[in-house]
């Protein structure tokens, strides 16, 4: 749990001592200066001194650099491909009204398009649980900045797991909301459709306070969207969880897999309801992804980039992204076509269970296999991660039984009683605590609540 | 307005008498036994002595021939492609429910690929208005039908005006719902992003009462939607209108065009207010129909027909469709981020208007001068529609001052408020009566009431 500090300028200056003290670890693309930050907390104290309610005051907070924050370079680890903003991503500016204060900007593999974490200019931040394994990607360095425990939160995006991976590979939480909760305005797109900016945090809690202030419609993002109204806002009192049969975990290493079903032997020895459900559809959708015309929404994104500037871009990443040159758009078509079939198909699903419990990655690769075949063990860990945007799903990555991360899905607008469930299944797996709020010294807020009175409009 | 018939015996009876009396004018594809019609009838009038309620009893209704009805031959007025299904489209099951009587199946532009009527080898249903002009399509059939007054109602499709263009070339009513508002399973697939089911009736009650028993969520649907909770159930008190600017008058013929004009001049002599809005953004989606990579939606859902039976497609049919297959999945992926941002932009327009009024079409071409050109023509008759569900927009056409026929356009969910506004207009400019309900004997029904006491789930 995030310890409430006595004010936002003795956090900063933690903060910064922190990083003196453990070093950036190839976390940080960019900090920002000390003299800006230390006014910025100041103000922060000062607001909260007047009266202000800000829920984020005291913390500090570190966003992907593929999000906008005014002033500070925008790279997506392509350092020729930077400019510097002069307006925050309204994600961001929505965390600053809030109180918090942005320390900077955290490595990712470039252009968001990776989960490993190595695909990237600015160095490696490998895994914080063991040096020889990679972070994920491609939020790396936000989830290494909050494992490290330097701020207390971190922004990453999520197209097909970059916000879940890196959450399992060092034991943290990652929240990838329903698409269009959390603004993309100011966020330099990957794969527009299927993009979210996500949050990143040691626990729950603070990642849901962290969630509850940027979670706002926004007139700016064409794919902004209100909550549902009629979406539950609480889980079920008896949740039933639908959990993969053991041809679908085929995939995994023997050290993961074995975790995994330890994590589910201990969801039902306490009492949960556990039913099998046949992910084949799901595994079949996440294919598309490479192996269809999907790609073309990245290729479209990057625009000319590849054409004018080739030389900023990864070798790997130039790759991925030239296979959606050759691809016919009415190949595209169809896969979309797909994917509203398997999204009718879930449908059923969801009336049978009020969630999926998943591995987050099917296991842990080094730095060192990443290397020796970039493509495929890429691929290999966004197994169980890749389909759930495109399937317009939500989604919660939390540690299971070490060394597994375990993600819980459901439908869209399921977040609030995900959230609930998460904190389940991390109780019975992890021994954490099994409610939230509290420790930031603010009630625990969640969306509808907070989106009529938002300042932010 | 509809007489409530003494039976749906008696009703049926007249239906083949008229169409006996007038002919068929290739309106119609096929029509139903006269053996099966009457048992249907029975069955209805038993069920009425028995006390049932349903709402459409002692309506006679045509549906056009891409929706399946159980035992009728679908062809999409395409001999080569048609098969004869088991089971009705959900749309029409719903209609059965609620006590309608199926007529028949009616003539269509082949593969709903077209907005004039003429592309069927089942002949070509003129305009009831004048024989030497079209009828508008690519639902001609079941608008010739209803501005005949053989039956009470029809089902048409629209993608890109198929049920709006054919409403305003027969002076009748064509209700182009929010997409995913009416189940398209059954529907032969068009381009189904973009498919919606539509009503056509003499009157605007009349259209309304059809549309709330259909307008269902449907599982068996991938993009069916629930009605929005949030969304206005009826016009504001005094409602702004928004009208193109004269510059986007421009494509009009003389007599449309002044028509058009007269008929906002009637609106704004009638105290109402009218504020110009400059639709550039609108025609330059719509432009993305057919000169963009869009048409490849079309030729998926084709699939390999063209290949497997290229003698079963109408020429010009063929020409468009072969346009999707030299698209690149890169230009599909633009033209979606085109839309989207464009829908965006729309937001603001809504918070200042409550509906856009636009000509249905910019004239009424004559068969002669479709057969010129027919994809010229057939292109500039959609100047006002092909935007619409692309942008995901609610849409009503109506009759304006003759001969004009006017559209009001709103956001998706707006359909209920749409209503209120088209009734307004259409009294205005015609003396019809401004209010809804009471003709046919049932109270006024619409889908947020309906959805939740209907009989199908």
């Amino acid at each position: 749990m995030t310890q409430t500090p006595s004010s936002a300028t003795d956090r900063i200056t933690r903060a910064l001592a922190d990083l003196d003290q453990f070093g950036q670890r190839n976390a940080w693309i960019h900090v920002a200066e000390h003299s800006e930050l230390m006014q910025a907390a100041t103000q922060v104290d000062a607001a909260v001194a007047d009266g202000e309610d800000l829920p984020l005051a005291g913390m500090v907070i570190a966003v992907k650099d593929n999000i906008d924050v005014a002033g500070m370079p925008t790279t997506c680890a392509s350092p020729g491909a930077s400019y510097t903003p002069d307006q925050d991503a309204t994600s961001v500016q929505l965390l600053r009204a809030a109180g918090a204060v942005i320390l900077g900007k955290t490595n990712m593999d470039q252009f968001a398009t990776g989960l490993v974490g190595v695909r990237s200019p600015y160095g490696i931040p490998v895994s914080v649980l063991d040096p020889e394994l990679v972070s994920g990607g491609s939020s790396s360095g936000s989830a290494v900045a909050v494992a490290q425990g330097i701020v207390d939160a971190a922004l990453g995006t999520d197209t097909a797991g970059s916000g879940r991976v890196p959450a399992a590979f060092n034991a943290i939480v990652g929240i990838k909301p329903t698409l269009g909760l959390v603004s993309t305005s100011g966020v330099v797109p990957a794969s527009p459709s299927y993009d979210a900016v996500t949050v990143f945090a040691a626990d729950l809690s603070t990642a849901e306070l962290v969630l509850a202030q940027i979670a706002h419609p926004d007139p700016a993002d064409p794919r902004s969207r209100r909550w549902d109204s009629r979406a539950p806002l609480a889980a079920p009192a008896a949740p039933v969880y639908g959990v993969p049969t053991s041809q679908a975990l085929e995939p995994m290493s023997a050290s993961w897999r074995s975790a995994f079903e330890s994590s589910v032997a201990a969801l039902t020895d306490a009492g949960m309801r556990v039913v099998e459900v046949d992910i084949t559809p799901l595994l079949g959708a996440a294919k598309l992804l490479y192996d269809g015309a999907l790609i073309a929404e990245r290729t479209a994104a990057f625009g000319t980039l590849l054409d004018r500037e080739p030389h900023t871009v990864d070798p790997t990443v130039a790759g991925i992204v030239r296979t959606g040159e050759g691809k016919s758009a009415v190949e595209l078509a169809n896969n979309q076509f797909e994917l509203a079939r398997v999204r009718a198909l879930l449908g059923e699903v969801w009336s049978e269970i009020d969630a999926l419990i998943l591995p987050t990655a099917p296991g842990h690769p080094s730095v060192a296999e990443v290397r020796a075949d970039p493509v495929a063990v890429n691929s290999w860990v966004g197994t169980y991660t890749n389909f759930v945007n495109l399937l317009d799903l939500s989604a919660m990555a939390v540690p299971g039984i070490a060394p597994v991360g375990v993600t819980l899905i459901g439908p869209a607008f399921a977040d609030r009683a995900l959230l609930d469930l998460a904190l389940h299944v991390q109780h019975v797996c992890t021994g954490r605590p099994s409610s939230s709020g509290g420790a930031t010294g603010h009630p625990s807020t969640w969306l509808p609540e907070n989106a009529s009175i938002a300042v932010f409009g």
